[in-house]
């Protein structure tokens, strides 16, 4: 079983959060709002009196893939009935509410909602409207207030990219790790032996040695360290190795300057021993 | 100085990660790119061949008070061009390329740029076209892979998105707490004495034995002692007793069935005693 199979197990297990949205404008948002569910495993989409109704065809649209998610919306007129089945309600706000309610951040907020779904605690998530959020009665339904740490001089968030967020954070918890990857890199070469390391600068000193690359004489220990220092920090694999000797082998067969100035040399002592 | 004032200070210090992206399609996505990185205090915008060229106004209309950055955006003709003066460059990768590069997590990477932005590292994040991400010289270019831990089963990730969650993480690393909010809860009224809460449970009891709530007489201590509970986990604060104890005296002053009984046989007494 891999990683991303645990993953999807554990989510299976549990009942990730509805999201409930009340009173949206734009179908765009729903749609894009259900995209961001699916790409983060959640799946119940309740809407309150979306402006447009429903079904509303830029939704779809929007929710590209997620459509599986628009077919299952619940819709309600009130956030009281979307919310009555519940038991743990987060209201996403942008600004403080004259009200004594616990505010957490995404990340807190998902790790009290995985503990709530853990437990087996119906939870959701209350996200208002574009222009200007929910009312302050609609917070107060809700048991505590997640809140988005956004530039507090542009604190205007776009609905389906707070949707993101609380889902992201969401699935964050439910794959455990903080640095959880749906992928590692790529698997390495082994790690090249030390031996192989110094056979390795012998080989490039040697060739730099041949095209007297070192002077004056006296630098050669500053010079070789130096340039040890650029290859250590690369922790080279025995693959790299290979390919780093194979590049100053292939460089060693082409013509060096000196190669160059000798054949020159030798072809004037030539012409000047034997003139035309 | 206030915990938010610190926290735009602190952004103000680094340079944020430049974002670079790639031969993006729709102009929409562009802004609400910018959108994102405004609100979560990103800066500089650069752009390899977007489709429908520069400047764009639904990249303009989608970027709503991001119009900034929009005006701020530069314009390259290859990759290497647009992150030729950075030092430390995430790839944006939503599927494994087959190069040898470490990846993180948006968490870890933010972690890592935010490390590169302190010590004065120029940083940059590349993000992919819609419909099939970057190419591996692309990836090849960067210095280590950034992926987002979608669900495996719908992995495709609006670029807006993406950007927002990576813009997201980094804001979560410059303000340094992962539970920080913008806002704290309201501040509650302090919390009541222990004398205040048994005051207010004597008022409760009286009031409920007035209206011989507690039948039969047995289970009064048990039925105390779960009316009590109630009230303790709430953990009282002096204004919310003052509130409950509001609240008790203005239902003693309603009749009770009991007063309305009672009345109702007085009534009948006198009617017997004084007949029409």
């Amino acid at each position: 079983m891999t990683d991303v199979d645990e993953a999807a197990g554990a989510i299976e297990a549990m009942r990730p959060p509805v999201i409930v949205l009340v009173e949206t404008q734009m179908g765009e948002n729903i749609g894009a709002a259900a995209r961001a569910m699916a790409n983060f495993g959640l799946r119940e989409l309740r809407l309150v009196k979306p402006r447009d109704g429903w079904p509303n065809e830029k939704a779809r649209a929007a929710a590209s893939r997620g459509d599986a998610i628009i077919d299952e919306v619940r819709l309600f007129d009130t956030v009281e009935a979307a919310i009555g089945d519940l038991e743990l309600v987060f209201a996403t706000t942008a600004r403080p509410h004259d009200i004594a309610k616990e505010v957490e951040s995404p990340a807190v907020a998902a790790q009290s909602l995985r503990v709530a779904a853990e437990a087996g605690v119906a939870t959701g998530v209350l996200f208002g409207r574009e222009k200007w959020g929910l009312t302050s009665d609609e917070v107060g339904l809700a048991d505590r207030i997640v809140t988005i740490p956004v530039d507090p001089t542009f604190a205007s968030l776009n609905i389906a990219q707070a949707v993101i967020i609380v889902a992201y954070e969401w699935r964050r918890q439910v794959v455990g790790d903080p640095a959880w990857t749906p992928f590692t890199e790529k698997e390495r070469s082994p790690q090249a032996s030390k031996a192989d390391v110094l056979a390795f600068f012998d080989h490039l000193e040697a060739s730099l040695d041949a095209v007297e690359f070192f002077r004056p004489a006296s630098k050669r220990p500053v010079m070789v360290r130096n340039l040890r220092q650029i290859f250590q920090k690369a922790r080279l694999s025995e693959q790299e190795v290979r390919t780093l000797r194979g590049v100053i082998a292939a460089l060693e067969r082409r013509p060096t300057r000196l190669d160059q100035a000798r054949a020159e040399l030798e072809r004037r002592e030539q012409t000047e021993r034997d003139p035309q």
